[in-house]
């Protein structure tokens, strides 16, 4: 072996043990949400405290830090997409954004994120921005500073947060994206709302008992490819995705008897994220080619099988005698136009979690540009519910009714995720753009779904993107998979096909 | 503060780390019994060696070496029996098992442990003994090593292995209560035999769902004192109790559809571990005073709940309304007497885990007797089949017809626990002693079972064992509590007056 072999060996032991160590804060993470009893909750704070504490002092050793220079500096590391410098490039990123925020400020974001979170609740209870605010102005200023010591070259400071969540993306090249999205959807609301057409949603509210809601959902679940071997459903207060590590992804879901959607396309969701984490290479765990690329990218595969598969006419011409048998006292008098129509109900409405497939990019627009403006400092806190309400009513013709149903319905704020809602539209983009590929690839994907076929999608996306993990950044992963850059145009032209049918719209 | 302040405030601050990364590897074991998908045994392994080996660099550390040391020396620890002696005292016992056995024979116990515990799954299967044998000579050998470096005074070398699970426990002092015991209780499975009364324990094998189980056991364990908000239930396929720190303390039974006991017995028999975990101080979490006391206290608390109490007439009087409503099939037609004989039916059997009231104990002492024989070296592992099949027909007149009934029976020897089974039978000892005590001490228990009130039992053992830990050896917490040193006597009156009246004996 070289001495190149042994840094690297050494580097790739330490961050998988890192890794490893991690991986059990998961486990508990999941319990704390799944099963906990109400009173393990002070103590698994301290359980998980000291696993986080560990795990940091492990992430930022200097022998990490001496192994990456050295390497680095070697010349020897090979091919720049090939794992090994895939790897050290992903060290150098993670161990740079542990390591570049001083102590102080770290353990200030610590405590303002909890006491802000407990104002943020608060104040949506009586939808009371005065209370929030005062903890908003001082987050803001921490992600201020942080955008600071993490630098963000000849960009803006938004783009070292949203870095974070989305490695290379930049502010302007989202914006780039966004505004032809942003006209274009507001005019594709516009038309439906003016087709006059509205599905009966009264269908998706009647009596859905819980455990064939279970088996529907798992029977979806493991048919799109989710493998149950190596993970689970359970239920949790908010739906998650968490991979252990290799062989154990846990997914969470919520069971309402009065609302089908919310359980069935929240597993179809979550199992995306878990087919992604089922799919990275498992020799590679700690590694950067055995991580997720990036939120967005993780985000995308979500969406898909949530919205591009699962929300479509094939998937429900496959699905729909299941579940109408499964529920025979709600659908048994329901014909499956109806049904679809209903599961594809597009309007403007107050709350982004619960939005449409058409209107949720307009939910994250409006974030991102209130957010950028945070940053900059051209946006002072206290004037967030104004500009909120006001670019409310221009995106979606609503007058935002209290704070509750407006600036302080997400949680995102108080916990210090600035920079983190852009991925959620970049998802739907780049998801109809690999969609779209997949379509050009592997030819009538349509009669594959309608005959309950998704094997040929799940293992394109496994050989195209998963067993990838972090080798190309997402914009190049995009760029390599469908031969485009990022672009707006596949998810409109995806969404005025599917709803210009729906709605009978012309354009 | 004095010198002596500051130095034990640092080891109870370390001790506290060390048992909150301890109880990490707890919750992750537990998952991985009752939740985890198959395809995370091998990833989970790894969780859980990263942490056994973090959690024993910590207990291990020169510092808490140091600390104690100086704390010793420093004269200033006050009443022996008070907190801040006790604990130091507990550090002490724990640090040295700890620190004073070789790496190498710690790292090869692991590794036998491994492999000798999959040699002998292969052998119980099929009932094939030489293939266990060399593993047993293997793991005979490192125990008697590990008895060596951890030394056993002016006692024999099983002392030294018997005292990790029974603290100031001596051989010679087991064998003093297990003698009579051994003679009195095969006097009575004779005089039961001699009976000819047999119950029809064919009431118990009946379709018995799961659910109503589920009811009717958790409904047992939280009207004996289990709490909930602080606890659970779960299913496994092995019964066990795992106390995760203040405030988590989670239990597990197996529900068999033809069996009513199972799972009944089994929840009250975790319950009352679990109990005995959440009568614990929490303030002294990972401490000597937070700690359960020693493994037969540990199992005094369970058979309590399990047989003087849950296998009880009172018991049933007040519970079995309830139960045969909850399986009307099963029980409709059946009397409260022949329910009440049936789940109190004794009768030698090869199988320890599924042996009654009387004849448990049996199966401890020839464990006991063979264990010492070993341990000396004045059995050798090849000869165990033949002593093991010859004392079984000396005190349960059976012929063995197997070794997978015999001598293959338990994980113990497979697992190194050596000197482990001697504290089931103390459990049982201690139990009657208690239970003696509380009646004396707390008047007419029997009505107020009968009514429905545990709660005096419960409070009464809160109060004179669950509160104090370890602040007294097993041994001196008995005669504190009940006035009489270790004795057979309170349980064989126990057993002679319950079974003298199922079967009608004469003594």
């Amino acid at each position: 072996m070289s001495r190149t072999d042994d840094l690297y060996l050494e580097l790739t032991r330490l961050l998988r043990e890192t890794a490893v160590m991690s991986s059990c804060s998961n486990v508990l993470g999941w319990d704390e949400q799944t099963f906990m009893p109400e009173g393990g909750a002070q103590f698994r704070s301290e359980q998980l405290g000291l696993l986080a504490g560990m795990t940091h002092e492990r992430a930022t050793s200097s022998r990490v830090g001496e192994l990456l220079a050295e390497l680095e500096g070697s010349g020897d590391l090979g091919d720049p997409d090939g794992d090994r410098a895939v790897n050290v490039r992903e060290a150098r990123r993670s161990y740079n954004r542990s390591t570049k925020l001083p102590r102080r400020l770290v353990e200030e974001l610590s405590r303002t994120t909890t006491l802000a979170q407990q104002a943020w609740v608060k104040a949506r209870e009586d939808a009371d921005f005065p209370v929030f605010l005062p903890w908003l102005e001082k987050m803001i200023g921490l992600k201020r500073e942080e955008a600071q010591a993490i630098g963000y070259g000849a960009g803006v400071p938004y783009d070292a947060l949203m870095d974070d969540y989305e490695p290379g993306m930049t502010t302007a090249e989202v914006a780039r994206v966004f505004g032809p999205l942003r006209d274009e959807l507001v005019k594709l609301v516009a038309a439906i709302h003016h087709s006059g057409k509205l599905p009966n949603t009264e269908i998706l509210e009647r009596h859905y008992p819980k455990t064939p809601q279970i088996v529907v959902a798992e029977a979806a679940s493991k048919m799109i490819g989710f493998d149950f071997k190596r993970g689970r459903i359970d239920s949790s207060a908010h739906p998650f995705c968490s991979g252990f590590g290799p062989g154990d992804c846990r997914l969470t879901t919520r069971y309402h008897d009065h609302h089908f959607p919310s359980a069935f396309f929240g597993v179809l969701h979550e199992s995306g994220h878990g087919i992604y984490d089922q799919g990275l290479p498992v020799d590679s765990f700690g590694l950067g080619i055995g991580q997720a690329d990036s939120l967005g990218i993780h985000e995308s595969q979500s969406r898909m099988w949530e919205n591009f598969v699962g929300r479509s006419r094939p998937f429900w011409s496959y699905m729909y005698p299941t579940v109408k048998e499964a529920f025979p006292q709600a659908l048994g008098s329901t014909g499956f136009d109806d049904f679809y129509f209903a599961i594809n109900d597009v309007r403007p409405s107050f709350i982004r979690v619960e939005a449409d497939e058409v209107t949720y990019n307009l939910h994250i627009m409006l974030r991102f540009e209130m957010e950028q403006l945070l940053i900059s400092g051209d946006l002072k806190p206290a004037d967030v519910p104004g500009m909120w309400n006001e670019k409310f009513m221009e995106y979606f013709g609503l007058a935002v009714p209290n704070d509750s149903k407006g600036c302080l319905q997400d949680i995102h704020w108080s916990a210090g995720l600035l920079g983190y809602f852009p991925t959620y539209a970049l998802g739907n983009m780049y998801a109809a753009q690999f969609f779209e590929a997949a379509h050009r690839d592997l030819g009538d994907l349509d009669t594959a779904f309608a005959a309950g076929q998704f094997r040929p999608l799940k293992e394109w996306l496994n050989e195209k993107i998963h067993q990838h993990g972090k080798r190309y950044p997402a914009k190049r992963l995009v760029e390599i998979v469908t031969g485009q850059s990022l672009s707006h145009v596949p998810l409109m032209n995806h969404l005025k096909r599917k709803f210009g049918g729906l709605y009978s719209l012309k354009f």
